[in-house]
């Protein structure tokens, strides 16, 4: 069994039997998580995590623009079937909310004009997926996707980590597996019934 | 002299001297505006205006696709080199600024991805430009682009006069004419310093 995974993931393109790429990203306007991973039936691998950083300054548009370049060098770069975004739909200012959402609007459009499809996650949603909480510290999100992913360690930004996050919970809400609803019944948080589950997966 | 120009203005394309297209646009999250002129020298002339209404409903996705889209065909069309995009930045409600944001975001994409200029103006801004009142009725903001435009009419749609308005005020704000700054130290209204700086106009 493939235990450790390479972050940038590219000899697992060799393998058969390849699905779909899912490109998940956790759009802020100083900051865009973004996580590609690829999923083969019931199994889920990184391909690529990372954060891009952009300019400071009062000039928006040129953020904007580089939203709009980064997302779409990623998308060229893995060639994803759909993205899968962190959208955040409550805030208190006004000011910062149309500035997030524009950078989401962005970063959507990066995905439109290569006709990926998208879908939105909200953050607790993210968690409730991944952990079986939706209150779950960032450490368990980060813990979790170590194991689904099979990976030792993923980069140190949490932005990065949002986006691995939300693709994997796309993953999850598309196969029925591992959701938030679906463990409730069971009484457990997602982390013993992901063991329960798949205990060829414990490493 | 040309007194009066058809809406879709495609005849001008044969004139001589093209400087630039400009096209301006009011992006809401139901119905969005746009408005394409073509500056020649210090001449304007109105190429294309309209609104186009988004599909109802609660996927917010598909309106942002329709938004992409729509966007995207203007662009091909009259391939401007810049936008023009009348901006919103204050609203009393989080959800809808996010929405907005979005919608701008992607109709500023749009742009992006044909490397067109894009700047934005506050709809007060706007105006003040056209009119020399940054709190003018629409009425006297649509008056004022037929004569700058020397058109009889603009669609009834007030989206649609605003995305002209905001094309226009950004060809005002390149020549720096007859912006709001400069007509208050003559005392007067932008209506009357146009007569004044442009008696040839007068049709």
């Amino acid at each position: 069994m493939q235990s450790d995974q390479p972050q940038d993931g590219r000899s697992a393109k060799s393998r058969p039997g390849v699905e779909r790429i899912i490109l998940g990203i956790d759009p802020g306007t100083t900051v865009m998580g973004f996580g590609v991973i690829r999923v083969d039936g019931s199994e889920a691998r990184l391909l690529e995590a990372g954060a891009i950083r952009f300019p400071v300054g009062d000039d928006h548009t040129l953020k904007l623009r580089a939203i709009f370049r980064s997302t779409t060098e990623i998308i060229e770069r893995h060639l994803p079937d759909e993205l899968a975004i962190e959208a955040q739909f409550f805030g208190k200012n006004v000011q910062s909310m149309l500035k997030l959402g524009r950078a989401q609007g962005v970063a959507i459009s990066a995905a439109l004009q290569r006709d990926l499809s998208v879908v939105e996650y909200a953050p607790k949603r993210v968690k409730q997926s991944i952990t079986g909480n939706g209150n779950a510290a960032k450490e368990q999100v980060a813990a979790m996707l170590l194991s689904i992913l099979r990976i030792k360690e993923l980069p140190t930004s949490t932005d990065a980590t949002d986006a691995v996050a939300v693709a994997v919970c796309h993953f999850f809400a598309q196969t029925g597996r591992a959701s938030g609803s679906s463990s409730k019944g069971k009484g457990g948080n997602n982390w013993s019934a992901f063991l329960r589950n798949n205990p060829d997966r414990v490493v």
